[in-house]
């Protein structure tokens, strides 16, 4: 089975390079046979997009909530073969994908929602006022106009939320701009089979032939050509921070450069006070390790550097949180470039000097799957060793012993910034201390007394902090804000 | 005398480069002697900035809408002093001065307006639900929180509003964020004046030392170091499309690359339909005049290129616009490079292939002086030349005669990205014209029946368009709404 291009309402499969996924768990290859788009292909979806640009940034916004709706009625109806699709190819569980695809229908749901609502497409309105002295006053009308074509790449952890129809898509859509999807190979054709529905829901709904196209894509030119591609006003992208920059810069050497929103690395510092550990300490150990190996660590929040100070809540706590994790089961992560990587970063983290395995926990006969395991250093070496400040993807976390609160905020002062920072501390007037400030310059978000995993879709949610966590800590990637990503204001005189 | 750098709360001139300002309507130079910033005070004026970043962005908004008035306050009471030296180092008269001085009044005003509403730093609240299946939903909050310092350059052509203690500084401060202004040569001691009255309130006030910095320069150095110091978090700039591609390529240069936000240039193009002309022609070219030649044309938003149809009504318009344009006086432009570039720009248009001379204002003894001057020229030429496409800074603008509607369109479908597009027509159904779209899509702000100068402050004004008339389209430099720039969300999450 060859499986084509979507580009506008066409199906086009030109090409003479071939991909296939593989199932992570059996390590066998699928037998569809994905055909990569040819420049030719990418450039048409390119000009199909630019002329529905200007019809669909046109409709009203009740037509778009429309066609966010209507696609979520065929995602539901389509459902078991998605979700068959989905773990097949990615080897995340039935309960993953189900709430994977809960979370995929309710942000189709939330954004349909948001412009719904009463003159959602008016920023601000001024009245005239003829009689000003000394000129009159014009009146203003600040309107929200989308921004243009958009490119979305599919996120290779999260093949429903954060890939086809993902966040960066429906953001998109919702502002009116019609978006090109570079499926990720890892899951092309769970994207396939989502791009089919988001397609005919279009050509239904009458909507131009170009707001959507979908292109296969394994190696990286077909992502660079749409990056440059003159059309194109802006990029969604969630991944790692090589490639993120490695598309900014693309971005950037553009005769008109256009915006890049990548959502990059994370550390995701989770600081655990000795207050904190005097009585809820196996309720944090179970949290912290669900936090770390769920889903196999493959979340852009999961906490991969826990901060101790020496104390004796925080050895009793060790003790406890060492026999949980111990008891944690392997699994397969979502491809065997994934668990290679992680494994062989989870090593490196342990052949730093004074760095030690604190806990692994079970290994599994599954094929790639990614053995949890926490390491631990001081505060010392963790502060004088980048290495082990950045992030290992997959169930790790490296447990930092400080020898004060002095010590840990001096480090803490120095990490990079991040999506995340949580604290765990039994003190009233945490919102009020050196380290709560701290972890607000740092990250996007706070956490207190929980763990970063779980990002809410909410109009409150900021996912997106200070470089290099996103490439731009002025907008959000997940939550109703992120379309801001993908509008602009138009003030109409008068 | 000699004039210093205020670092903090400390004057510091250690510098060995000297320059003067001049007046130039006599030519003549000023006695003034400004030191420029040495490496090490641009150095330390940004270690302070950082420094007071964490205290003064957690500072109520109320204690920054406190400072903003009071520095109102401060500017009043210097007025007559502060408008005499602008009008010395600007050439510009003292009704522009008074203007000027007006709006920047307002400018601080309004800023503290909008941080004084309730509960201003909350972008969003969303209650807890600790009920809700499969996970309890968490309690989450986003703040708007200031992201760091912030380097400021002053605008050649508005000493005041677009300067020292103009747009970007206000929006940055009350945002949080602490400022340094690298002063514009061209009027720096004006920029030195209002800047001594910010220090002493900030220190009144007993903000941390810090929150505002001056510093003078005439070369580039200083204004490289600045973007490139990794203390600083955004940039603030008003000017040429090569300053600001400068600036926006040093950022990105950076470890950590920041967002400049640069307001570049503008063709500002003004469509007048034969249908406008049949009974307001004399209003209209008065309007168009005026809006060409005030302040010299040394406005960002000055109509660069006016855009007519063949017919009747256009020829009788036209020499209606001629006699009225050959009256304009001419006037001093800010700075000798500015009026010699100027006329350059202006006879390089000139010398184009079937460009000529349409009408010139009088030439004025004063020097400096930009004569008035409209250069003609058909809709074919112009969408094959791409020099007239681009902004002559001063009071020219280049009549461009279109065979019809259609050649009209298409030529403006070409044009690069605008900061305005004025379009005058009577028309009931302009607002669903295939012409008013595209104006949307390619300015930032359109204006019916009206001219572009006179640029409101006002929540619902629209101050940067697409590329490269700014940086980035999604953000305004005028208005309320410019506070965005310098804001990221902060989600606490409990």
């Amino acid at each position: 089975m060859k499986i084509p291009n979507l580009i506008g309402y066409h199906t086009s499969a030109e090409g003479t390079i071939i991909f296939q996924t593989i199932n992570p768990i059996t390590d066998k290859s699928h037998p569809a046979l994905f055909i990569e788009a040819t420049k030719e292909e990418v450039n048409r979806s390119a000009i199909l997009a630019k002329a529905a640009y200007r019809t669909f940034s046109r409709t009203s916004s009740k037509v778009r909530a429309h066609f966010l709706r209507a696609i979520a009625i065929e995602l539901e109806l389509y459902k078991t073969d998605l979700l068959a699709t989905y773990t097949s190819e990615s080897g995340l569980n039935e309960q993953r994908a189900e709430i994977e695809f809960s979370r995929t229908i309710f942000q189709l749901q939330a954004f349909a929602d948001l412009i719904s609502s009463e003159n959602w497409e008016i920023k601000h309105h001024v009245e005239a006022d003829p009689s000003r002295i000394p000129t009159p006053k014009p009146q203003l009308t600040k309107y929200k106009l989308g921004i243009g074509p958009i490119v979305v790449f599919g996120a290779s952890n999260f093949p429903f939320a954060y890939s086809t129809i993902g966040g960066d898509t429906v953001a998109a859509l919702a502002a009116g701009c019609p978006v090109i999807v570079k499926s990720h190979p890892f899951h092309a054709h769970t994207s396939y089979k989502v791009a089919q529905l988001v397609v005919k829901v279009a050509q239904e709904l009458g909507l131009p032939e170009g707001v959507f196209s979908h292109v296969n894509a394994i190696g990286y030119e077909v992502g660079q050509q749409l990056v440059q591609h003159p059309y194109i006003q802006a990029v969604g992208f969630t991944g790692s921070i090589q490639g993120g920059l490695a598309l900014q810069q693309l971005a950037q050497q553009r005769e008109v450069p256009i915006p890049v929103f990548a959502e990059m690395g994370s550390l995701n510092p989770v600081v655990i006070f000795p207050s904190a550990l005097k009585q809820q300490s196996e309720s944090i150990a179970n949290k912290l390790a669900l936090s770390i190996t769920q889903g196999s660590g493959q979340f852009c929040t999961k906490p991969g550097a826990l901060f101790f100070i020496q104390s004796d809540e925080t050895n009793y706590f060790l003790e406890t949180f060492r026999s949980l994790f111990e008891q944690q089961a392997s699994y397969s992560m979502v491809h065997p470039t994934i668990a290679r990587t992680y494994t062989k970063r989870a090593k490196h983290v342990l052949n730093q000097a004074d760095v030690k395995l604190f806990a692994q926990g079970n290994e599994n006969e599954a094929c790639n799957s990614g053995v949890p395991q926490l390491s631990i250093t001081d505060g010392k070496t963790f502060n004088t060793n980048t290495i082990l400040q950045e992030e290992v993807f997959g169930p790790h976390a490296l447990l930092v012993i400080c020898e004060d609160q002095n010590e840990l905020e001096q480090i803490l002062e120095n990490i990079p910034g991040q999506l995340t920072f949580s604290i765990f501390q039994k003190d009233e007037n945490i919102q009020t201390s050196n380290l709560f400030y701290l972890a607000q310059e740092k990250a996007g978000r706070v956490i207190l007394n929980g763990v970063p995993t779980g990002v809410e879709v909410s109009p409150a949610m900021q996912h997106g902090g200070p470089f290099p966590s996103s490439s731009d800590s002025r907008f959000t990637a997940v939550g109703t804000d992120s379309i801001e990503r993908f509008l602009r204001g138009v003030s109409i005189q008068k």
